[in-house]
């Protein structure tokens, strides 16, 4: 018989269902034991919760849990607010874009903050990129760095550190990272659509065929054929 | 016809329906227009939310809005895991209580600071009380001063700040100071049972029982009679 694990050896992983989340769980996983924690937060297509859900059994991950936010209560968002149209556009500029939800990155890890401290965990990691993240303010390193300090002052015994292992990288570096570690792509959804396939359009697929492009790869996911943008 | 506020007048301000967030509301409502921010996070009882409702109607709040939290997804915590019984003691130590729900208030204030932004308010008050707070690690101005540097890091403009009027003052300073600023606390509610009257020998009711008698004042609720301690 086993012996039981020690906490320490837990991790809490966000999976988003995209390529960033599923090679910070190829990450995680190289030291830890991986609960992966998905948020419901009234994204307009449960298509990304499903392929987080398959990335997180793909892994072996430990658990799988989507937890709900009420974001739609709050609104400001293209994402959660069915009132502001989505984007379709290449231009992926230095602004914030309209599908930013205001300080959203906060509620992820407060719950998987809370998580871990149930789960006596020690880390918790999250796909944050700096580079690609179209200026979102909570994709920054010194974000993580002051939530970090949160987190040491907010919880029992402040030994919880969240880890970011992908934000100073580009995006080919990442598809590389992920390829290298195992990380299933075909698993992956990006598209801010809510097709049966990737439109390859909006800048959510631009970025990622970009990437598959700069690593010298393909991306394995089907796109709409006369959608495709080879850039 | 009236000049439109400018947004920077305006406040979230949380609200649990209890003796601090009602004195935090009087205090918020002298400088600002005030947004009330409940939650719904699985508490045993809806009559906490009940009571946040009315007090922000009787101080003329602009909105009061009840956001879901799914902290029960969570658990860890006898206030909204109903496999921990919340202890019946008057024993109000210095250790970290069985009713901790782990890093809550990161929670509340991401939602808080997420409605700011939307509303272009720029300040978020909460009635977090070190003193009184039987250790609860999120309670302490360091925490505050660490959250604050988050918000800063992480939304667009980094101009919202959350304010803590209370975390400093005793029990018995902040029932003086809501009488003195109208604070209605007939409507608001402490104990943690969720009968009809407040049961008077919880934790919760026994702070408030000895901070109406340090104050040198009655506590306008009714208690159930047999239960009531005098300490």
């Amino acid at each position: 018989m086993q012996e039981k694990e020690p906490t320490e050896r837990r991790a809490v992983v966000l999976l988003s269902g995209g390529l960033d989340s599923a090679t910070t769980l190829a990450c995680a996983r190289t030291e830890f034991q991986c609960y992966a924690l998905a948020f419901d937060y009234g994204q307009r297509h449960r298509i990304e919760l499903d392929a987080a859900r398959r990335v997180a059994q793909d892994m072996g991950a430990i658990e799988f849990r989507i937890v709900r936010l009420d974001l739609r209560a709050i609104g400001g968002s293209a994402l959660t607010d069915s009132n502001i149209a989505v984007p379709e556009s290449h231009a992926i500029g230095r602004d914030i874009p309209v599908t930013y939800v205001p300080f959203r990155n906060a509620h992820f890890l407060a719950v998987a903050v809370s998580w871990a401290e149930v789960l006596g965990a020690r880390k918790v990691y999250i796909g944050a990129v700096e580079q690609d993240s179209s200026g979102y303010p909570d994709c920054r390193p010194a974000y993580y760095e002051a939530f970090n300090r949160v987190v040491r002052a907010g919880t029992r015994e402040g030994r919880i550190e969240i880890v970011t292992p992908l934000i100073a990288m580009r995006k080919a570096e990442i598809v590389r990272l992920g390829l290298e570690l195992g990380a299933p792509f075909d698993l992956t959804w990006s598209c801010y659509g809510g097709q049966d396939q990737a439109c390859g359009v909006c800048d959510s697929c631009v970025l990622r065929l970009r990437a598959f492009r700069a690593a010298g790869t393909k991306d394995p996911i089907p796109y709409a054929e006369k959608q495709i943008v080879e850039c």
